[in-house]
């Protein structure tokens, strides 16, 4: 059966591929910014209906296929934030940040023709320290491009760890896929071993 | 001012430097079967105590670094572990392992000139699935002689991922070194941007 990822994202395409499972990617066709202007749900249920529509907009393309599809959303005090749109927004996504607590909400469904079949959504909790304006300097002069596609303006696996004193609840759900859960997914369908 | 991780361990070093932290890196000299021998305390006290050897070897022959010592253990059904001898010493883990909870202690110091100036200890719990013998096959078969090295008989970012249906604790913690406290550790000192 073929498995299909609706992503292009690296990390989470990367996730799945150090974890042994095989798969295939194919990028998503779904106008987020409007699914996400009207929506008047939780986060989790944002996340869930973005991660639906992406992997039902795949496997409109590909009978018979398993589609994963997924989405993370951030928040921080009461605000949804979005990537930022330059190094200047960047900056002020970050002070905006500072001391604050930010919530990142992932989800992850399965489809296949046409229907969803099972899908997941956690969240996490994570402590931004207060920054100051060197630090935030310095951190974009080192992490610019790459953090311009991170809602967030963070890759926990490079300098953006320093941009947190505490994080709660699950690692893959920060990076934006959880994982445990999926592979379990996977296994109770028989594309994984158990 | 030097910073120097006493360990070759390619994971702890590999976080570091993603973090975005130079530091240079020493094999330290520390007898850790016969330290683990004779040892009646808790999981911690022992990890602190291993992390504290070596950051001490490591700087008698650096006066004035700051040095990081780190060490894990994991303990499952009141069992402490050692990496696997052999690849079927690493399936009999794995068979105990098997329904039940691993959990895993972190700690880290930094040394200067002889003296621990700093130390913590975290730990994490990893529920481990009920694992089928073809399945353990497989990933033996998939990710040995790499998990050889690895107490507890997985790498969380390659397959290992697939032992599990639970992780309670701090990723880094899992990982072997407790990074947000030591960065907390490492800006108190100036060693790193606030």
């Amino acid at each position: 059966m073929d498995l299909l990822l609706a992503s292009t994202s690296p990390i989470r395409g990367t996730l799945l591929a150090n974890a042994g499972v095989p798969h295939g990617a194919v990028p998503p066709e779904v106008d987020e910014a409007s699914a996400k202007a009207g929506f008047t749900g939780s986060d989790a249920e944002l996340a869930c209906t973005l991660a639906e529509a992406k992997a039902l907009s795949v496997g409109r393309n590909h009978p018979g296929a398993l589609v994963i599809g997924s989405d993370s959303i951030v928040s921080v005090g009461g605000r949804r934030f979005s990537k930022p749109g330059g190094r200047g927004e960047a900056a002020e996504h970050l002070r905006f940040f500072s001391g604050r607590t930010m919530q990142l909400t992932s989800a992850v469904v399965l489809s296949r023709d046409g229907a969803v079949e099972w899908r997941h959504a956690s969240e996490a909790r994570l402590q931004v320290r207060p920054l100051g304006e060197a630090f935030i300097e310095t951190y974009l002069e080192a992490d610019w491009p790459e953090v311009s596609y991170c809602v967030g303006v963070f890759r926990l696996e490079g300098p953006g760890v320093q941009l947190f004193s505490e994080i709660e609840g699950d690692h893959f759900t920060v990076l934006g896929l959880p994982l445990l859960p999926l592979l379990e997914a996977l296994r109770d369908r028989g594309v994984l071993p158990s």
